[in-house]
């Protein structure tokens, strides 16, 4: 057998439909959405992926601002831009790119990010508020995964999940979403051996840890579905996954394909998001005139 | 076999030691540290469990002022009281007590707790830092059962455990601090079933449900260490945990005891966070006189 291959490209254009319902709104309301990434790397596969995302926005009718802080970036000239852009009232939301500088501690970077444009979930109030149920901003890679398994009705409620990857942008955000929807969670990582052990229970199998071929048909039992979030470049240049396809599409049921699976859903998700920040932010403050004549905060 | 009993009184006399360090390192600075509980129940089990607080924080020297405000409490009320607290500068640390009266939302009222003095780890914005590793004072309960787990060098690193609950305040904390151990760790409740499932894959069990006699021998595999997080109070007015100790004790090799485990490291925990919270809170404002004096923030 082989297995269905879950491409992202419907359940993207799903959230595209919904960007522009809340495009069409802030326009009545005379607001233009703005997404700014904040870049501090010279790495060529990241660079990509941050042209792809303000492609992406754009094309949506989304504001893109990428501030390229170049690789030499030092800790408050990060800081310094993402104050400016908290401040900055026509930006709704901001991403801080990794990989960051080597001696930039990328955790307490991403703490500065106001949980109000955090539209990528970076704060770990972001991950705090999620992980309570409270109202936040998931990561978009995480949501991701959650809106690949809603699209095609794979069922995750008393279902056996696990999760190869401890990451806090997809594995521990990814583990707070399937817990809600009430799956039973495994998070395994480079401890976890063998791993087999964890990924054969289980009727669901996310790969998020960033090792080509990691995931093969000998990890998955009969008929698993398997979502594949890795994004690896492999040595001729090609964009591969964590899951080794071949052997795994003879097993599993049901198989995300990289490229076209859980990427391209994350990127319309980071669009969304941008605009779901902005109808809240707009709400929040009717007229900007008014808040400006009224209030100092 | 019978399991070797876990219990909580030699963690938690090493835990007081450490605590009367800082009382003498406090008390050079001149401060007396102060823990604050806000009550807002008439639940029996409940303020019993205030008073054992109350108890051990004076008996190690920490002023204990409950702040009872009755099962009637509204929003408003609780979220004074948390505000006058967070600006008392005599106390560094504030717990609040579920169960709350209905209708009011204990994970908002929680979001209300300085993180300075949170030290039971109740603020989302400190589940957050924990689950990315940041510097935050984990809920004391969570904390107990790896303390517990150290003390009696049960390793975890590479092992399996299975957490069954996912509350905010035990399993989903406990999770954390069992991945930063480098465990595996498998998230179960009452959709996972039959819930032997899990437990019996695993060589770590940790209850964390409330309800009684949930886990029982035929749950866990022979030579699982068990902790049992479960507070019940039985029909005959005794606490019980969720293990079912007789059978369980058959089969495990190692099982904390109801009461006298996991609650009496916690409440030598809440002591000792609260002399850690004096500590940071007396480095950051050498002399309060120079604050008042210096800046209105």
């Amino acid at each position: 057998m082989t297995a269905l291959p879950l491409t992202g490209a419907p359940v993207a254009l799903k959230l595209r439909a919904e960007t522009e319902q809340n495009i069409n709104a802030l326009r009545r309301r005379g607001v233009v959405p703005g997404l700014a990434v904040v870049v501090a790397t010279d790495n060529e596969a990241t660079l990509w992926y941050v042209r792809s995302i303000a492609r992406a926005a754009e094309k949506a009718g989304v504001n893109c601002a990428v501030v390229d802080l170049g690789p030499e970036a030092r800790t408050e000239e990060i800081t310094d831009a993402l104050a400016r852009l908290n401040a900055d009232e026509s930006t709704h939301g901001i991403i801080l790119q990794t990989p960051l500088p080597p001696g930039v501690d990328a955790d307490e970077l991403m703490a500065g990010i106001s949980a109000d444009k955090d539209i990528d979930g970076a704060n770990p109030v972001s991950l705090g508020r999620l992980s309570v149920g409270l109202e936040a901003f998931a990561p978009a890679t995480a949501r991701a995964v959650v809106e690949i398994l809603e699209h095609y009705q794979v069922p995750v409620t008393g279902r056996h999940v696990t999760v190869v990857g401890r990451s806090a942008v997809v594995g521990k955000p990814l583990l707070q979403l399937l817990l809600q929807r009430d799956a039973t969670v495994t998070v395994c990582h480079s401890r976890s051996r063998p791993l087999e052990r964890y990924t054969r229970e289980a009727e669901i199998v996310v790969a998020a840890v960033g090792r080509p071929g990691l995931v093969t048909g000998d990890h998955v039992r009969p008929e698993a579905v398997v979502i594949d979030v890795g994004t690896n470049v492999s040595e001729s240049g090609e964009l591969v996954g964590d899951v080794e396809p071949l052997s795994t599409a003879e097993v599993a049921s049901a198989l995300t394909p990289v490229p076209g699976g859980v990427g391209t859903v994350t990127t319309a998700l980071l669009v969304l998001h941008t605009t779901q920040a902005a109808l809240q932010l707009s709400e929040a403050m009717p007229s900007s005139r008014v808040v400006r004549a009224g209030s100092p905060s």
